[in-house]
Order: structure tokens, then sequence, then C-alpha cells
């Protein structure tokens, strides 16, 4: 292990203000929330290093993905507050450099990554049964605790995903939270391999790597998105058909005519970040089919018929980001070659230009950053 | 077998014309149901009795049961068209009198019970898979083919409830329809034993039934209903706890209190016959919670928030009827002497004041009819 | 749909003496069976067509795979007595040409598969759960039944598996049985996409296409067998590494060193025809590994010591034939192209000549008979 | 919670030398085994008290159970060898008197159980998957650690069980090794409430508490022990049938009587220190039945035919001790009064007179010790 040259201070991205909406819980008291107009500053500065405690690690960020979720921090999009001044990011990959006197089974010099959930208990009824991320003491990197758009980053050690050493930092890095959260849905799911999934959204950043994942595992996919270049994208992705969500005059008889016995999909994955396909979805269902949601658009309500729900039996979930396990299943499908993630590489310096690009949605694929400069 | 006399004509009470509402398919299309104000009348007469086609076993009803749904097709309340003329009716227990070629496993004098399927093709990727009820070929009793409410009637013989001998018939019947249902429902939930149910509308028909299998499945009930004497009702089937929403505060709050760790039970089972519990319940629900739903509001809808149902992992599932395996384990239960329907037996003769009752939401309890008077 | 030409007569292989073994149940009663030397004579010989009951499809066979179990019914290999005389085969495509009067679903003209499992009472407690193979009334094609080695065959039309109109009849012969049972052992072990289960006989008939499967169903596969030439098949059939036992100096070692944490794979499915694997396999798992169990060697047993399957929590299950709902799911892989048998046809009336090769374990690869010559 | 008085010495039962059996790992190799004739001593001293590490916790025990491994330990029965000089003991129920700095949701004054997991790394594949007791860094209580039978233990904070307040100390000891195992093995079984499962060995004492958890969790149990004293115990324990095996003519067929529709037990749970039901019980089990391992005959094998475990689908499954939120569970049984455990306490002190009792089979029910005399 050695001696490691850890710095004392280093540069970092830090929002010092959100976009100023405040929430109290419980959660389902909120009001009706949207998007702000006005994008808050992150400010580029040096702040100093942290050391890790007895059970965390320090871990030396090569690469940062940037997730929509970065942004709805700024913005204070959602019913939970954020610590402030905050430093963002939770898609970090890179290689450990100190670790607490507990830590064993992760040396100094091992991959490691940084994820949304940075910590929890390990001890609680839901860290028991491994939902780790249902802890209510849960530590979130880059919204309760500072994540990884800063050059040396903090994590619980038994929470950091370990990444073999075959993998590629910069690639891997929007696996930690992209790719682990559409592999948990398709999980929650329960479709079975030789069954249909309808991906809504699928040309966007998580839908784009659902389709990889539900074809690795089996799953014949059926795209939704609007546009020709996205159903190209789908099609080279692994996608079994596409529908046209901006084109289709029916949007329910399309989806259900792109499976083999017209009876519709067994799933359908809701990665989309608008309101719609949450009260439409359960409609395009095979019987005892399942609706897993993921995005989140801001204050959006799910809505179905019961008389339908009931006698055609169909379940309805929300699926979080995925727990320790999910990760590492998630990134041994990356480390065998079957994830690609496009993606772009510049500057940690360089971040509000993603957030603006972010804000008026004209990002396609994934941007990395880069924090050494 | 011997001869068993099998007269050519019976009394039956037929439904000639339902409440006037007509849908059309697809059901997630349709308008605004609500309980018509007329009830439509149901007539008492001679009809002939039916034989058995080669794989249908006729039975001789000795008692059948009046559920809801009765009142909702002679009301027209579903999307989904009758029979017309119709003989009602889907809790009917009897004797088998006579049987088609093929059927082999049920002997002419064995107990047998009529439920709401009837029939269905056996066949179908549904069928295949044990979901029966969701076989587009399916027949329901009183509904798409003539019911119980006559003194032969006839199912497949592949559908018919094997009743053991040492059951009663009258009080039997109740389970056929009701008994399954809330079985199945407390399946779907997959709280395990030990773990919590909350049953909303438990002081109900279906609700009082729900605490009895939920307590001989091992599992806690935390009953919600209104007033006092469903409080003694409810506590005395084996409630764990009892929340009365028409004085409780803050019904979310209680719920979870209700709980040891105050986390709130792990599923809720809707019986209820109102819309509200459909966009409340998800609240109380434990992280990572299931809410069945089981009752059919007229033209009620689910709601829920996005943001709270996906971070805290909530599932919404409709529960339909039992299949022919459930409905072979809850007559099992009922067998082993562990639920306890109360009835009140009167003649089918006056089964027109049992739908003025009905109508009038003044029936506590269960009614069972005989066809003999 | 119009006039179909059904013969009165055709030609057919009967099997008029089997090896001379009997048994009495109860099955776990037998004594040490072994293959015996003498292989009987198989009769080719004109004998009547049947008529199909009212449940029932007669299929006029196109082609017929010819499966170990054939061998085994011959020679009374097994404790449970064949019908006598019997025309063997269960592994039959072709096309409906007649159906009985309750047959409904299924048209004279649609292709359809008979397989081992001909009917099933489909009103037992196994038949509702899904489990039509554990059924005591199952009919048996080429067992208790007449199979498919004749150019019309009857079985029940529930049973009957519904070819896809775009599959070669010729080529999906041996998914009938071969792969259904591949892949319902495949079901049965649990492993999910992304895990690794080690195929004990990879480069036989059944492995080779379990292999294939595995890599449909996005599962990773250690192929164990004997010989480079196997390795070289295995490998281009999609196997992750391959294991020679027969040059190992330390099987359960190098088993466990082909998975990338050294654990041992999550799974192993047993398709050889000795009994050491049998009692060998725990070994290598993974702790809390599944062994599923599928090949019959002759009076072989199970067997593994207490201790190591209770503290690492061992299961080992047995696998007997798909159900309906994976009879279709099976041929559907078939159907995506995913699955190719390497088989050879001869005519029927050389059926003969294959046992005697099948005897003298001279078989690669699958044949298939032509029943037209 | 203030300052409490924790001395530096301790009074404790030291294990100086075990049986003298030596095991190497594989444990797979070991050859048989079989309990020796000599009891070792065991040493009633003053040893210092230890302090907790960061993760650790101090817990003064009040009562701890004896079960049949710490004899085990002791005689050196098993391949994996003991710590040495060894505290045994592994049933402890007691208060917190000191915890690590990183220790929160335990607070000192609580009530907590040291069990036979005494800590795991957390962080393994098999920690990540709620598998603690596969973990390779699992540290076992009395076995590779010191365990209970002293004043005050130490265990991993994440791994002690949270002893409700409203818990006898007394009466918890042997629900922390006994009742856990059981749970976890009737949880294992896969058994749905309704369903049945037979125990063997039901009037011991892992049986005699198994039978309970059983009828709490909805199960039907049939005991099968000897003699008509264990047939009283059982059937008041709630047992619905009981087979005694010492005076059963064909134990196969009985078993399955007692079953309503003669199919035999759903599952059964071998809880007998005996070889030969391991070898039987697959037998009466129903077509796809389970049979759940628990108890660990010395050098004893699993032994089935291959066809009938094919055939009918029969799984055998280990089950080792529950995990963390199996204890949580098996403790809110207890809390709720379903489970009694026949127990006598004594000094442990005395600890050595109980061996003696245990080694030569005369223990009936449990033995607990009290540390403080």
């Amino acid at each position: 292990m050695g001696s490691i040259d850890i710095p004392s201070e280093q540069w970092a991205q830090v929002v010092e203000k959100t976009g100023g909406r405040t929430f109290s819980p419980p959660f389902t008291l909120w009001h009706q929330a949207t998007t702000a107009n006005i994008l808050p500053a992150v400010v580029y500065k040096r702040i100093p290093v942290q050391k890790p405690g007895p059970d965390e690690v320090l871990v030396n960020i090569k690469y940062s993905g940037v997730c929509h979720t970065d942004l709805h921090a700024m913005m204070g999009d959602w019913p939970l507050d954020t610590k402030l001044p905050l430093v963002g990011g939770h898609e970090g990959a890179g290689v450990v450099v100190a670790r607490g006197e507990l830590v064993k089974d992760i040396q100094v010099g091992d991959y490691a990554g940084i994820k949304w959930l940075n910590g929890s208990c390990l001890s609680c009824t839901y860290c028991m049964n491994g939902d780790e991320s249902l802890c209510h003491e849960a530590l979130l990197s880059g919204y309760t605790v500072d994540g990884t758009f800063q050059e040396y980053a903090i994590a619980k050690a038994a929470h950091v995903a370990r990444i073999p050493k075959e993998c590629d930092l910069e690639s891997v890095a929007p696996i930690l939270c992209a790719g682990i959260t559409v592999y948990k849905g398709l999980k929650e799911s329960l479709a079975r391999p030789g069954q249909t999934i309808a991906v809504v959204g699928a040309g966007g950043g998580l839908g784009s790597i659902a389709l990889q994942y539900a074809k690795a595992m089996g799953l014949h996919s059926i795209a939704i998105d609007a546009g020709d270049e996205k159903r190209d994208l789908c099609m080279r992705l692994g996608a079994s058909a596409y529908v046209d969500f901006s084109t289709s005059k029916d949007l329910v008889a399309d989806v259900r005519a792109a499976t083999l016995d017209g009876e519709g999909p067994h799933a359908a994955l809701l990665v989309a970040a608008q309101e719609k396909p949450f009260q439409q979805a359960t409609q395009y269902l095979r019987s005892k089919g399942v609706l897993v949601c993921i995005g989140l658009p801001a204050g959006a309500k799910l809505s179905a018929p019961v008389f339908d729900t009931v006698i055609r039996m169909i379940s309805i979930k929300g699926s979080y980001v995925g727990n320790r396990a999910d990760t590492q299943e998630a990134l041994d499908f990356f480390r065998r070659g079957l994830i690609t993630v496009p993606f772009k590489t510049i500057g940690l310096s360089q971040l509000q230009d993603i957030y603006t690009l972010m804000h008026e949605a004209k990002i396609a694929g994934r941007y990395v950053v880069d924090p050494t400069r």
C-alpha cells in the first residue's frame, strides 16, 4: 500500500444555494412541484480534502458522470432538502487512497465507485433485508453528503462499488447510477428471460442503457420514444420493436401489436420524464403485467382505473436505486462488455455548462467530468 | 350413482333487463360510472333445467350466497355487458346430479360449488399459468352464463369447487366468492406469517372474512373501519388493532402507530366500496409495502404521487378472484373450522327484498338463499 | 376447414415386448436396475389410424425425434411399466388433421407437437398448480399411450404444443422433449441472468441444447464434458468456460476456478447419464447453490454429506419435463432463432438402426425420423 | 445510561482442549466422524473482561441457553476447528453495557442477544444478499470467538439480536439459537399457510419449538417421533397428527395417510440426530415436496434415488442458522407469546453436569445457565 500523497486541498464544484423550494416531511403532503426557471450557479473553488472515518474510504475520483438528479438537487425540485453548501455528483469512479481502521476487504489502490447511496446503517429492518436505499439513515452522495464533483470523495466502505480492475474508469462512471437504476428496475419487473418489456423513454439516457441490460438479461424490449433518430438508436441497441409515440394514432394498440400474441408486454419500465406515461402505461400491459416506475417528473401522479387494474390484475411498482448486490451485478454485465454508454468527457471546471444544456433539455447521451481539469 | 330424478323445469330468479348502462370495450375507455337510482326487478319464475355438455356437471343448488356483485350485474354498473335474460348468483353450494361423458374425477353425489368463474378454456397462456380468471374465454356465473339463483345450475367440471363432504353446504356458500376473493388478495399481498396487513373495510362482508383468513395465515391485521360496533366485531374476529377512520384525526399516523416499530403495515387490503382509500392507503404503508386492491367502487381511480411511490418502492396490485387452486385452499381453511361467515338464510323467492336492502346499504353480514322456497 | 383425407391404416414402428424387467409401485421400493444387454426388436408394420375423442386432436406426424427415453422404454429400464404393444416416440411435429367437438382453440391445419406428456386430468391439485407432469392420470406418449413413431398420432388438445407457423417442423422436433426438458431445468435452477451455471454432460444431446438456452436466458455456463471435440462444440454453442473431466486433476477446484470470484457456479444442471456427478456436483457449487438433476442413469442414487449441505445451504432438486407453459416458452426461444439442434433425418423404417447405435452409445447429435418412408 | 460499573475480571467456563479430532478443509473431504466416548472437562475460572471494538458491543449476559452444538464443539465432532482456549455458548441474553464509537442504533441499557453468528463482514456477496451465515469471515460465538458462558461477552453490534424490552431474558435465551434455526428452516421449506409439514424429531429440543412456529405460521404439522410421552407433548404443542416411528409398520404409508388427500406433506423438517431420516424422508413427501435438513448427525450422508427425485420433482435443501432478519422475525413470534420453550435454569458453575447429561442423551427440554452463580 505504501505511501500515497493525499493533498490537503482540492478543486470542487460547490452549490451554495439551491433553487429555493423547501419541503417538509412527510413527502406525501408536499404541494405540486414544478421545475423553476432560474438555474442556480455552481461555484468552482478550492476546498479541503476530508479524512475517512473508521468504516469509510477516501476515493480519488478519476471520472464522474453527471445525472439529471444533480440538476434536480440544485433546483430544489424534490421534497427532500439537500445539504448546503453541497458538492454534487454520485457517479464517481476512482481509486481508493485511504481507508479507516475497520475496513478490511477493500485495499488502497483498488478501483471503487461512489454512487447515490453513500452509506446506510446496515442494521435496520430495511438494511437487514437488502433494502438499503430505504434506510432512514441513508446518506445520499451529492445530496445529503458531499458527492463526486471533487477530486477526493468519502464514502462508507461497505457501500462503495467494487469496480473490477479490467474496467475502464471513464466509461464505467455512468453505470454507477444510471446502470444500477435501470438494472434494478428490470429485476423489479419480474419479467423472465423470453418475456417482453416496454421501455418508455427508450432513447434517453436511462432508456438506452435499459435496452442493453434487457437484452443481456434475455428480455425482448419494445422501445417507446419519439422520432426516427431514436428509432435507429433503439434498434441498434437491441430493441425488438419501436413504437413512435409522436406519430402513433393509437399507442395502446400499437404497443400491443408489437407483441407476438397481441396481448401486450409482460412489463413496462417508465424512465421518461413526463407524467402522461404514468397514467397510460397500464393500458397496454398484458393482464397480470407489471408497471415499474423509475422516472421522477416533478410533482407527477400515478393514476389508473380501479376496475381495469383489479380485473386484469395489473401491478404498479416504484423502483428506486439498486442495493449493493444489484450494484455488483450491474457492474458485472458491464465488465463482460454487454453494456456501452455513449458519453463525452469535459473538465469538472465546465460543469455549469452541462447544467445549462441539461436545463434546456439539449443533452443526448451522458456527460462525464474529469476532476483534474 | 343410480337413478337421480332431475326435473325438466325449476324455479329461478331471472333478470330480464339491467339498469340500462351499456359499455364498450376496451374497459379503459369507459366513462365515469355511478350506481343508478332505480333498482331493476328480478322475476321469480319457472324455467327449463339444462343438460350438461361432455365436460360439464349439473349441480343441484342447495344454497346460494348473495354477493354485491349480483347487484352490480343487475344495475349494469360495470363496463362489461351481462347475458340477458340472466339468472344471477355465483356462490352456489350443492350436489352433483349429472355429468358429461369426459368428467371422471367428480362423481354424481359429490358436493360441489359453483363460483364466479364458471369455466375457462384451460389452454390459453393465462390458463396454462394458473390465471384462469384472466382467460378471454372465461365464463362468469350469473353474468355471462346463468348462475346459481335456480335449483339446478351448470358449470365446467374442471372449474367446479370440490367441497369436502364434512362441510355444511349452507355455511360454505359465501366462501365460494367472498372467501376465495379475500384469500387470493392475501396471497397477492406477499405478506408473510408474522407480518402485518391493514384491512380497509374490515367490518364489512369481505373484510370480516379477510380478518379470519389473515389470522389463520399467521398474519397480524390492522382493521380499519368506522364505529364501535365494527371495532368489537373486528377484534372478536382476530384483528390485532382497530383504527376508526370516522374519528381518527390523522389516519396515516394512527395506522402507522398500530405497528410495533411505527413503520406501518407490510401490506393493505382494500375491500371497501369507496374511492378514497385507493388514493390514501399507500401513505401509511411501510416502505416496500404492497397495496392490494379488491373492491370495485363504480368508476373509481387509483392515484398516488410518483415521487413517494418510487423512493419508498411501494407496489399497488389489482387482485381479482382466485384460481382453482386458490379455491381449494380457501375451502380447506373453512373445512378446518378456521373461518366462520355469519349469514341469514331466506327463500330464493324473496331475492328482490335482499337486493332492496343491499341497494340501500342496509345489510350487515351475508344473505344466503334456499332455492326450494 | 374442408375435407382432409385421413387413411384408415398407416405405417408404424411397434414394440411388442420390452427388455423384460417389470417393476411394481411404489417406485421407491424398486431394486437396482441396470441396462440389459439384449436390445429388443421394434416391428415396422401397418396398424389402424385412431380417431380423436371429444377433447383430443389427431396429428399427422411429419417428423419425430428419437430420444434416449425411447430406448429406456424398449429396454424396460425404469420402474414403470409401458403399454404393450407400444408405438414409441414423443417428439412429434406435424399438422392437425382432425379434432374432437370440444376443441376450439386449435384448428385443423395448425402445426402441433406431441410431447412426452400426452395428456393429464387438468383438475387435480398438481394440474391446477401447473405441475401437469406430476398428475397421477398423466398419459405418456410412447410409454403409456402410443406415441409418434407412426404417421398419425393422438393427443389431448390441451396438451398439444402450439407450434408457430414460422417454425420448420423437421428442426423443431427435438425441441419437443430435449428442448423443453433442459429449459425447465434451467428455470428450476433459479439462476438469474448474469449468474453462472455448470452443465454436466454439456457436449451431449441435452447438454448442447442447454448451453444455448442458458445463453439466451442471460446465464453464463461452465461446460463440463470430456475431450477437445466437445470443448470446441461447447465453446461454439456459447459456453463461457469448459472443464474437461477426463483430464482435470481436481474437478472441484477447476470448476470453481472457472468463476470470476472462485466461489463456484450458482447452479449445476446434471444431464449426464452417469451416477458420479450426482454425488460430486454439490462440492463445486457456490454456497446456497442449486443442483438440478435431470438425467436418469438406471438405478443411480444421489448422495451428499449432510454437514456440508446444511452449513453451505445447498439445494438439490429433481426436474422432470416442462409443463404446458414451459413448452410454449421453450418453443418461443426456438422460433426466435436462438436454439439450433443438429440432427440427421432418416426414414421411420430404419428406427431399429438408430436404437442399435444408441444402445452402443455411438450417437452424436440427434436423429429425426420421417414417417413417410 | 450514566456510568456502568464493568469489572475487569469475571467468572467463565473455559474449554482448554477439545475431544481431539482435527479436520482439514475442504469439509467435503473429511472422514467419517463419530462422537467420541470421552467427554473433555470445562474449567470454571476467572478471566479478563474484554473491551468492545469500534463496531462492537459488550453485553452483560444474564442467561445463556446450552445447545447440543456446544457439546459438539467440545468434542471436536465437526470438520471445523474451534478457537482454543474457548468460552462456549451462543444463546446469550443480556444487557448492553458498553459500545464502540460507531455503534448508534443500540444503546447502553438495551436488551441484546448474542447468537451463533457473532459477526460477519457485511460486505461480501453472501452478506450483501442476506446470507451472513455463509460469509467466509463469519465469527461463530463459542466456536471461533468466545461465547456466552461468561458474565460479559462481545459481539459485532450489527449482529446482536435486538431483544424487545417486554421479553423475559431467561425464557428468551433458547430462542436465540434453537428458535431462529427452526424458524429459518420453516421459511426455507417454502411451505405456505394451510400446507402441511412433517417434523422429524418433533418431540426433541428443536422439534418442539418447530411445532410451535409452524402453528404460528399457519402450517399444519405431522410430528414424527417415538413414544406416547412425545405424542402427548407434540399434540399439546399444536401438531395436527403424530406418527410414532418406533411402532409404525410402514412409516411412509403412515405419514402420507396423515394428510387429507393421502399425497403426503408439502415439506419435511429434519431436526433429528440420526442419519436414517435423511435417507427416507423424500419417500413420504408429496411430489414437488421439499426436504429441509437442519440436524447434523456426525458424519451422516444424504441419499435418495435419482429416478424418484427427478420424476416427482423433489427438493432437498440444507438450512443453516437464520440471518439477522430471521432473528428479529423469530423474536417477534416469541414476543407475541406464540412460542414457549420449557427450560431449567442452573448456575454457570454447574455447566459440566449439563454436558454429562447431554452426552448421555438424558436431557429432555433445554438448560439455561445463570452466569452469576
